[in-house]
């Protein structure tokens, strides 16, 4: 590894460690109060009290209805849940058959509008983005026709960190009565998050975004939305996700939750100078080198870019051995070899997109560890640049 | 709750506590080697090498090979997969729109089902059963027809613990060529598991019945059987089963069914004497009673009856005050008013389905806990007779 003991880890968009209050809040549901909750005794009992607070504390923090909060295995389920559900509801109660998201949602969302799209006779519009990744409401209101079934646009891309205007987008939904679900995936435990201020009908979570466990995920669904449940079987989730509920897991995920809103306010304007330190100094120390995603309106905690005549997979491998984590993108399609849909959505070539970073900051992220960044980067592409053909021969002695 | 202070579980087969090796198999996963098994650096392929590990345990148990083991969120999520995606792909290549299952199935396949007949277009045959909840296999060949989609019927059922001949069933299903599912849910753990020896080309597990986690499952498909996904996003499981794997919960999957089946031949031979005892001694001090499911063809934890004259609920609240957990029949149902579809599917009238118990035994089930619910029961049942109308009064002064 490299000349340092510890690994800097930036993909906290990709996925962050469990926070060991939360890792002990959950212990208790293994091995003490394990009952099924739907069981009538007291071990049942038990377990059904604590799955009943965590999802108190969710609403609570949602602002809305515990009967409103709908646990899940993941934001993928969480997504194609309110995708699958709401649309085909939609179909059937009122004929519609029409789908508007954006052109740079999470593979979540969009392979689930290709998958309705391809095999449910739906049509899906993708309203474009500008060069920062954003998505223009008045697009949105533009795409809207007689048969739109749904809307589902992020609120923050977790590639590029680009918060989307989902307030607007909302208010256009809510004034021509479809359903709107965001992907807050992402943005969840930093951006606020009340579903009556954001203005929408559906939004999904996932914990281990927020120092919670991978495999489990929220879908506030507001009441009233119709709904035809996607996952069937017993009775659970009020008859709207069938499955023995992961007691441990819902636990988890409320008190990660409930910890990441305590900490946000402070977290996010440490780390969003930490962020704006970074993207500034990289700007400045590494020639043919862009920001992606809005300068302002982006999530406190990312930092990406796009470096021309380099690999991103190559900064990755480079940085991996200086014991440095980083992605290039989604960890969800690493191994592709497709450029991203989201640098190409914002309008780059598949050349340049290829030369993607992305840094994503978190709880364990100290000035330290972005000097080191810092100390490291400029030298690995130059490096890089310096055995790649297409590099311009001044890039890589500059 | 009773003069003694220990619970006595005797409803295993509604969930398992997580076996503290289980647990401790876990707990690195979440804080340690917490990574995104997509992502590319050492941490996330250390979680990638845990997946990896995972699921060729669990290959080497069901005899298969390491890519025909998925992992779902649980024992619903893969029965909704396997019914699903399978049905929906063999439509689109082939059009055919019949699905053959039992009667008595689990609510997750009986509730899909239905849903594929309500929402899909399926048309959908329900096999009836015998008075011992036993599935013929001529019934299920003389239900195939030209447009069958797939066959779903459970290796063992979660009610009444009637074992079906699903190897018989499963060589009229490959003879004809048409994919074979069964849901191994109350199964898994003690039955045999050998997919090449059950001749089944899909099966479903859930860990929590096994001394896992609630809320991890696997779905064992055949290579080659024709399969559209059902939750799409990123490309996890082989772009089969989208989402961030649940790394912790996959690794105490595959421990707790490496446990389970190192010990399966000595605690089903322990626990088929204790339920003899249970059965026969039941049976022999309660009359009007009768025992549900195979007589010898049952789960070898598994001790099920109906009682003329009380009411199930009745029966489990009382025992639960003296610390007894015990069930009617599924905890996935309780709560329902409507007598079991299994019980009714055995032809017992709404009345006598109505006071069902099943007491289901594990690892923490003694001689001693079986002396208590025989020194106990028998008084419960008399006690509530005594209190209804309908019983007839030489019933409770016996």
């Amino acid at each position: 590894m490299n000349s340092q003991d510890e690994i800097i880890y930036l993909d906290h968009a990709a996925t962050t460690p469990v926070d060991p209050a939360v890792v002990e809040a959950m212990l208790p549901y293994f091995t003490e109060k394990w009952g099924n909750p739907s069981s009538i005794y007291s071990l049942g009992r038990d377990a059904g009290v604590a799955l009943n607070a965590a999802r108190e504390q969710v609403a609570g923090i949602l602002g809305c209805s515990p009967s409103e909060v709908y646990f899940t295995s993941c934001g993928t389920e969480s997504d194609n849940m309110a995708i699958r559900g709401v649309s085909l509801a939609r179909r059937r109660q009122k004929g519609t058959r029409h789908i508007i998201t954006s052109a740079i949602e999470h593979h979540a969302v969009l392979h689930t509008c290709e998958s309705l799209a391809k095999y449910g006779d739906f049509d899906v519009t993708y309203v474009p983005v500008d060069q920062y990744g954003m998505v223009d409401p008045e697009a949105v209101r533009a795409a809207i026709r007689d048969d739109t079934a749904m809307i589902s646009i992020m609120y923050a891309n977790n590639e590029i960190g680009t918060i989307e205007p989902i307030r607007e987008i909302a208010a256009i939904a809510r004034e021509r009565h479809i359903p709107f679900h965001t992907d807050a995936v992402q943005a969840g435990g930093s951006l606020p998050i009340k579903v009556d201020e954001l203005g929408v009908d559906l939004l999904s979570l996932s914990a281990h975004k927020f120092y919670g466990p991978k495999g489990v995920g929220v879908l506030y669904m507001k009441r009233g939305v119709p709904f035809l449940p996607v996952q069937t079987g017993g009775g659970q989730e009020r008859g709207k996700r069938a499955g023995t509920e992961n007691v441990p897991y819902i636990v988890g995920l409320a008190k990660a939750l409930t910890l990441a809103y305590e900490k946000a306010e402070a977290e996010n304007a440490r780390l969003a100078a930490l962020r704006d330190r970074l993207i500034r100094d990289i700007l400045a120390s590494i020639p043919e080198c862009q920001l992606t995603g809005h300068p302002t309106r982006r999530l406190p905690n990312s930092a990406s870019f796009v470096f021309r005549y380099v690999e991103g997979e190559s900064i990755l491998l480079s940085l991996d051995m200086e014991g440095i984590c980083a992605s290039s993108g989604s960890a969800c399609t690493s191994g592709s070899l497709d450029p991203s849909h989201v640098l190409l959505g914002i309008g780059l070539t598949h050349e340049v997109a290829h030369g993607s970073l992305r840094l994503t900051l978190g709880r364990s992220t100290t000035e330290e560890s972005i000097d080191r960044v810092l100390a490291i980067l400029p030298d690995i592409i130059k490096r890089l640049r310096a055995m790649s053909p297409l590099a311009p021969r001044a890039l890589s002695q500059s």
